[in-house]
């Protein structure tokens, strides 16, 4: 008999944003296919002998998608109940959509378990709202890996711009310098407000704010590192705003 | 001594999409002020007495927001806790920041608990990826409320066309012809495939496909009423793909 995979978001790293259905999939799960993301305090709760890491190999690479496709059908073609554990939500720059596919193309039962993103979730509990009626009318969430000084870049910085939304980056640490300048030559207001939010929802979680001008400063004396988001609109300005 | 408000997401519908930590709150709350989009699901599993729809006056019109904030100072004020219960997340179209602002300039501690955005978890549970390494890399969210037709609308459906990512459309199902037409206007493709996924995990839910051409007479053959998100963009023909 063939195993189910379930494709599990954890959220963004604190266990009780982990939803009742994921709880419930993990506790009953066979075997829980996970890498970092997740964070500590999650991975840590999974019993040890249930647990398989798949965001590193013995060498110190990564697995590639390839190798974790194959054991996730290995795992479901041996009957297992499998929980593919994916930090946030599996389908917000996750590869889920990729997993599911190769899966369900080789008759594998696949269900889809939402979970918290932390393109919201990391910027709101530091009083961030990714909308705002006064600031938002749209946010956009996009990925900060590709170089936007490359003609292949997938990312139109200067669209993202002109939509006058809110703009999360994810993945985005490293190249920050690079996209805020992309999207100051669009011609965004270099004092628009910026936020990064690193491991936000984790126990050492931290936020650290600026403008598209000086946010690579800020990211530089502060020593953020991924995983992190970087808010970039209105809405960033009211980090902090009002707390005791 | 003052109460505690906490501002929590509810996730689509789907009981078992509930945080943890929303779980947790809702049991241990005094008061659950709520509207109709948790979904019925949801709002009974809440011991009906220390419930408070705050989605509908006796009169039949709507609580205002100045309403609510007053009900959940109050409440506040007299030692309460209080779970402000929204759907989906409470920061994406949810008016938490306005309620988590007003509370905060008048000294009540609030704390922000994130819920699964429907915006996401509505087209995830029907196979709908909303980031995808060959369609899209960035997905924005957006609200449908405003006529694109009239000068005053925020949202620019020609910034957004041009990102090139996936677009989801919040309470857009009023006015899904005047934003596929403000898109079809912008260029984009009008073979661009586009699903509206209605009331998404909750045990009637269902989803209908289309493109930008025809996704409105989908919708009326269809009868899709809201609550309904419509996706826009490549990852809206992956819908049903490779399932039994
Ligand atoms: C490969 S993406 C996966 C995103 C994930 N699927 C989600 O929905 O959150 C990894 C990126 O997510 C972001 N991220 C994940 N967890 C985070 C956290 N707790 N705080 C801030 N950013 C986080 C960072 O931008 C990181 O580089
Ligand atoms: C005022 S907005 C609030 C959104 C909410 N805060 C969220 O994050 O999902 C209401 C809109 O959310 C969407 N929505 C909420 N629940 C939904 C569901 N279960 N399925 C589809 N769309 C839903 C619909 O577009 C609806 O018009």
């Amino acid at each position: 008999m063939t195993g189910t995979v379930h494709l599990v978001g954890s959220g963004p790293g604190d266990p009780e944003l982990l939803t009742v259905k994921a709880k419930r999939l993990i506790e009953d799960a066979d075997v829980v296919l996970h890498d970092k993301l997740p964070g500590p305090e999650i991975i840590e709760s999974i019993p040890e002998e249930k647990r398989e890491d798949v965001g590193k190999r013995a060498g110190g690479e990564r697995t590639s998608q390839e190798e974790i496709n194959d054991r996730l059908l290995e795992l479901a073609r041996a009957g297992k109940r499998v929980v593919r554990l994916k930090g946030g939500d599996p389908f917000v720059f996750g590869r889920g959509g990729e997993e599911l596919a190769y899966l369900r193309e080789r008759g594998i039962p696949v269900e889809v378990v939402p979970g918290i993103t932390s393109a919201i979730a990391a910027p709101a509990v530091f009083g961030i709202p990714v909308t705002h009626r006064d600031h938002a009318s749209s946010v956009s969430f996009v990925t900060g890996h590709e170089d936007p000084t490359k003609d292949e870049s997938a990312v139109d910085w200067e669209a993202l711009a002109a939509t006058g939304g809110t703009i999360v980056v994810l993945m985005g640490v490293g190249k920050l310098p690079e996209y805020t300048r992309a999207l100051r030559e669009a011609g965004m207001d270099p004092e628009t407000p910026v936020a990064l939010v690193e491991r936000g929802t984790w126990p050492d979680g931290r936020a650290v704010s600026g403008t598209l001008e000086t946010i690579v400063s800020v990211r530089d004396e502060a020593g953020i590192e991924p995983p992190a988001v970087t808010v970039i609109g209105g809405v960033a300005g009211l980090y902090g705003e009002g707390e005791e």
